[in-house]
């Protein structure tokens, strides 16, 4: 089942470098094992902003809420899921 | 380049019933050409709602703005555009 | 799975008195059904508002969007759709 | 006497792990206490987010928010309330 | 119970003057009937606006929708409703 | 002459108890004061929020912004004020 | 008493012209009497709107309400109403 | 002096194609007029909405309003003005 | 020129209560100065709120923002300008 | 291909003024670097705002994001972009 989620981040700005760096560094490597299994579908980065659109392809809303709320980001990031359907004029 | 675009159809409540549908139909086989040459990308139904979210991959801006204004439905639809950028996490 | 969906409805100043009061039958009738089969679990009205809030329990986002877009008031709605998960506290 | 409540949880960044672990574990004792004398009536996770959706069937305006406001995560919650009447087509 | 109803009016800018103040006055008599028996508590114009807000004191949610939905300008309302609770420092 | 007041309060997380308290028993004292002199002539919580509506019975606008600005709160909240007139349909 | 008023005009688009015309020079003329005694005391266009902001000095918020309910083009207007006070640093 | 300029353009569903027609043609003459003459300085379409960005180059608040109030198409447009000034850093 | 300027401060909770009066002090003299130049041309309290509206009369755009942006307390204010055109109402 | 960009900037109260000021340095510095070359083709102060509209002239979405997310005071903005095309009434 397809979503639509998007993510814009806003860490503290009293957040020590390196424990940004860290967080971030752990986020990376989560997010490329779920795009290697095919759960997280899609991911760009929105021009501008520390912000992304993607798309996750799970079972249902349990598994995508148990994804986004266990990137180490999750804390720091306003998130909103759009549920999607089949659209009768996709090929 | 790649561009999230959100479309919302709003037909006018008077619309004779075979005015739509041509109109629909028109769009629907403009919609199916850019699928199969690659610049619809991708093509999502907002569960719902008369709308979707789309993936272009155009040339730049103005391909994609005549893409849109060219479309049937045009004069009907609420337009957003967000340009998109790569991801430095995307494998 | 479940679905929060909220539903507004707009019917046209100008539509017969005849017409709304069969497609309220029509519309009355199918919701029916779908209490009565389950998928449409819970239906309350918002206070003061031509307006309701419901639950969907549904196979996922492609069944939850054949059901409401076949809503006879579907083309009058304004709908929003959250996507529920289980939460930890629920007993 | 129904009514939907929407929570969102904002916890400061700066707050000890400790002590928001021990908010937490007193907020879901009173919940699920709340959810078996039927006041909480459902409670659902929204996918992505911290907060919820729920159903609360009280005796009217002052029981709420005496409930509502006596939660240990009121003070780092924004919390709305609609209230819900039956509705003509609920089986 | 009290609740606080912001109440917008918008009538179609081509309903005959005489359909608008025979709806006007119906709408007049049922609210001084309901301001006589109580349930209408308080009635205030917004300053510039053809708005009111008004205290319902009813027994609860079904009551004061069944007297909202029932007034003849609902159709030509925007209504919104907040549940209101005692405060803690009304003498 | 009459104005809807709304306030929500916002203290700062990191406020002492003791300092919250003491401004809450202040503020609640002048509140009871100017509802005895009939100048904050209605006092309700809004469910859910740590907010108020109010009904100010005051000479003025002068005399409305001396009687919030003076508040031991106004400095953490939000205030909107709705002038509000004679209703023609009030008995 | 003074009060800043911001007025939006939405005339319909099938209004003849010849109604628009006079509906507005009754309107200039109403406005220009009031400017005349005062209580009009401010006339701005909002640049690139068919908009206002204006100043009222009048008695209170029942005159402010009369005159605005008044005006003949007040059916296609959008208007808000903002309640001024002496600013303390007004020389 | 120079203002930044949003204009969407809604024009009304029933309106015969060939007023529009001669409509846009007088108001792309006019257009192009103030951009040879310097005062209608930038003008961009906004990809993907019947809407433009444009920069004006006029004496001041009245000229622009003069000339943006005078467009074919003012009645059927939304328009946002926002004031420039020299930026610090412009080399 | 006239420009209508909204202006809301939002002072840090943890200023010091000398430094916020230094700073507000500094900002009245420089006000009455303007005021007494005749740019700074009103000067209106928001009843309820710390924030103001003012008509600044000045070149244009730069002089505007050179005062504006000059003012102590312009760190910690939200402003917004709307540029004003003369009125052909106006007498 | 061209984009309008709105910039506003928000530094943390606590922030060392020789800190900003070195950021804001570095910050000129370069934006004035990307205007020699072309790329940042216009660049304006929004009056009575710590913010700016801005035309970048790039090669395309990737290229703007990369310039934007490194600028210095990016982890400070809020920034908001919009692909522009081409009008059809540019002379």
């Amino acid at each position: 089942m397809l979503y639509l989620v998007h993510m814009t981040v806003n860490l503290p700005a009293d957040m020590p470098a390196s424990e940004a760096t860290a967080l971030k560094e752990v986020e990376k490597k989560l997010s490329q094992d779920l795009q290697r299994d095919g759960r997280w579908a899609e991911l760009w980065r929105v021009v501008g902003q520390y912000a992304n659109y993607s798309i996750f392809n799970v079972a249902g809303n349990d598994e995508l809420h148990e994804i986004l709320s266990g990137l180490p980001l999750f804390p720091y990031m306003t998130i909103d899921v759009t549920a999607l359907a089949t659209h009768p004029s996709r090929i």
